[in-house]
């Protein structure tokens, strides 16, 4: 890749300074026929271009405005004016396509403020804000950052599968996947759907989880990470759902619960701090925008700090590490249960935490991220290791400021015995998952995992409030446009 | 992650000799009661483990044996038999898990040679093998790398939707997507299925491309990639097919077909450098078993190179580039053509080319990876960009040898008028994609991206030739378990 983009260029310009280049991108703005902000994606910064209007066909400056796409020549210099460290002053200027001005009008393509429902109305063109600009960009960061950090760290990357037999899981309602034409249903002896026939010869849906498959690898492979997208058919219209997001879920052999928390903070904090070293710009931008946001909302509302100073804080302090006993400890003896100020309240041990409680924990008791591990069993999922109380498993979640639980983990049961007879009692379908009984079969091992959801952390890093604008295309009851 | 792997234990010892160091894995073979080859996954390597057994209790010695999973603890020493630089000789042993003896007499696990069909239908152990090992680590080894080499680039990594209302791009049947109880589906006034009532509002659909979406990202963010699962219903039972597979497609503004070209040429020689430079023993273990294989094949079958020396010369050789028209000249100029050997002859310009006419091109006429450009519009896609000539499309196929297609892409067409009128000539959808002609309309640039099917790669790379032995649980028809 030879051409270089604009980030590039701002970020070394110094041999090329008075030299000509090209450069090519989209007008943002251009201000007293004078002055092209020209932005091609790469950075949330705009190049200067200078236009000496006489050099050029009055015909070809018309037709630059807002959101035209356009080849550049010029000599690069070191600016005059502030705001900038270079400029390109013009020799040749191309306009490379298309730009109805009259129908740009009704975009979001206009300058001037939209609101983030209008923008996600217009998806697949809220790329060319800088708001989404920054998001995706970021969003991009994390994800390299995970895969960085999982390379680094001898995890393998495993592609479970999307489409399942299972439904076994319960992590909640399935989608169906079938290539059946619903007008005309095969349909068996019974009168029953004749499933045998459609494509996999079984009844199928959307994943899940791809931890139970991930399980299988990591007893071969021994440290393995899955990253791909799951889903879930739940008719939740909130700001923190989506029927389709991406999920992030390590394994690995030979981990005990304490490892797994280990390995999550350590995972998060490089993950915060690759973006806080590698997104300096998107960050400001975003950060500027997150002060902004809080002075529109009453005082007790507003968030204690700004955003980068919460993603500083989150990678300098040690996660406050609290058993689900001593958290309903404290719950139970706050001023906020006494006065009966939580939508739950707390009455006894064995219940679980809602939203309220974990984010009192974290944002007003420990002012810390937070992980609580050691759950009551019966609130738990059948796989999790159970610990010699009787009562608990080793189970954890880590709860971050404003967003609540961003991880949930456990270390695994790989006890067989164990395993079959809370299956046996969860009344999970021992035939369907004979594969994942096998692992605890032959050489079975003590192993560990969490899973993240990917949109949750890039809410938690980029400041945003819905997580609808931190997927580029969401996916919600009701809506599957693009 | 503090603890050690095998991997890196053998790569870097020195400073350990004559410590205790602990170490855990899976028994791969226990030999004259007194060598234990332990494996973890990290690595192909095994960890020999000497168990002196006048130290041990029978009923330890005893409960040994292969998949038997083991935390040893002993003093690191360097080897005094050949086949392996350093030992451990055992001072505690601990067995981890159960490993029920007989029933795994009854799997793969079972030391002997399994046949890669009988490996397929215990997938979930098959991590456990040599070969799956291998296998596996170089996926994750292509992914990381493309995942790189993109990064460093500026491409941004964009997740594209799964689940789609979309069904016009036309690159193959879909699988459908439903919430509804198919024992009972709604009807609307016309007795046709009221699929407003769905979970979307709407008929969606298993993604079959990211390409479309890719492109509104790509005009504002400049240049993205997707890296995600993409579906086909198509019943196709041959060992290039999966249902279910991974995709990556990257989509760059301002770039023309050479600019594509180059990229595709450049990224592929990137990963498998990559590949050849991080996985030299699973790649070592590979290129032998390729080896043996050949050996089993007819002389005229066999490979002209090995596994190793095949990627060598991918990388330094430069793709040979021949427009469609030069190749149809030169198959219809060919002896196999003029001699009827080949399954469909080649008649005139404007028939599409089958595997047979690439492989010939690339294995025969050009000893060389071979790049195809300048494709019939008629045998290509609504959106790519139409040449001066009327005829062709900027279409581009880089051919690999031994597997034909790896890359197909293209320059899309930028030209709002040109779209719309080639939409309407191909009767796609210009309603339900309003979307993908939006970008044409506000700033449009010239711009290309391709398709790489990640399993095609993988294949090539460890020269297995059933696509269902590079994909951890392989969708197929009629079989979706895992």
């Amino acid at each position: 890749m030879e051409k270089t983009t604009i980030k590039k260029l701002l970020g070394d310009y110094k041999k090329l300074i008075h030299h000509d280049i090209t450069v090519q991108g989209w007008v943002r703005a251009f201000r007293s026929n004078r002055f092209i902000a020209l932005n091609d994606g790469s950075t949330i910064n705009n190049l200067q271009i200078v236009v000496n209007f006489e050099d050029f066909s009055e015909e070809l400056i018309k037709n630059i405005h807002t959101a035209s796409s356009l080849k550049i020549t010029g000599e690069l210099v070191e600016s005059q004016g502030s705001g900038q460290s270079i400029e390109v002053l013009a020799k040749k200027i191309e306009i490379l396509g298309d730009n109805f001005f009259e129908e740009m009008q009704t975009t979001i393509l206009q300058p001037k403020k939209h609101s983030l429902e209008k923008l996600r109305e217009q998806a697949h063109l809220r790329f060319r804000t800088n708001l989404f600009g920054s998001v995706f960009r970021i969003r991009h960061a994390v994800s390299f950052a995970i895969h960085q950090y999982f390379n680094q760290n001898e995890f393998f990357y495993l592609n479970t599968p999307v489409i399942t037999g299972a439904d076994a899981e319960g992590a909640g309602e399935m989608f169906g996947v079938t290539n059946f034409d619903l007008n005309n249903l095969p349909k068996n002896e019974e009168g029953e759907i004749d499933y045998e026939q459609d494509f996999f010869g079984r009844k199928t849906n959307l994943t899940v989880s791809g931890q139970l498959e991930g399980e299988t690898a990591a007893m071969g492979l021994g440290r393995i990470y899955t990253f791909g997208p799951t889903f879930r058919a739940e008719n939740s219209n909130t700001t923190r759902h989506l029927a389709e997001f991406w999920m992030v879920e390590p394994e690995v052999a030979f981990n005990d619960l304490e490892d797994n928390i280990d390995l999550a903070e350590d995972f998060l904090k490089y993950v915060i701090k690759y973006v806080l070293e590698n997104c300096k710009d998107d960050l400001a931008f975003l950060d500027n925008r997150f002060a902004e946001e809080q002075k529109t909302k009453p005082e007790k509302d507003r968030a204690k700090e700004g955003l980068i100073e919460k993603l500083e804080n989150v990678i300098e302090k040690r996660f406050k590490r609290v058993s689900y006993t001593e958290a309903i400890e404290i719950l139970l003896n706050s001023k906020e249960n006494k006065k009966g100020k939580f939508q739950f309240p707390i009455e006894n041990w064995g219940t679980d935490l809602q939203s309220e409680h974990e984010r009192y924990l974290v944002e007003k008791h420990f002012e810390s991220p937070v992980v609580l591990f050691d759950y009551p069993k019966d609130i738990k999922a059948f796989y999790m290791r159970q610990n010699e109380d009787g009562k608990t498993v080793a189970a954890m979640d880590v709860l971050f400021p404003g967003i609540g639980e961003i991880i949930g983990g456990s270390q695994r049961e790989e006890r067989y015995e164990l395993l079959k007879t809370r299956m046996q009692e969860m009344h999970v379908d021992e035939k369907e998952l004979w594969w994942y009984l096998d692992t605890r079969k032959f050489g079975s091992v003590p192993h560990a995992g969490f899973g993240l959801g990917l949109e949750r952390l890039v809410l938690f890093v980029t400041g945003m409030s819905n997580i609808r604008d931190v997927i580029p295309f969401p996916r919600t009851p009701k809506n599957a446009e693009f």
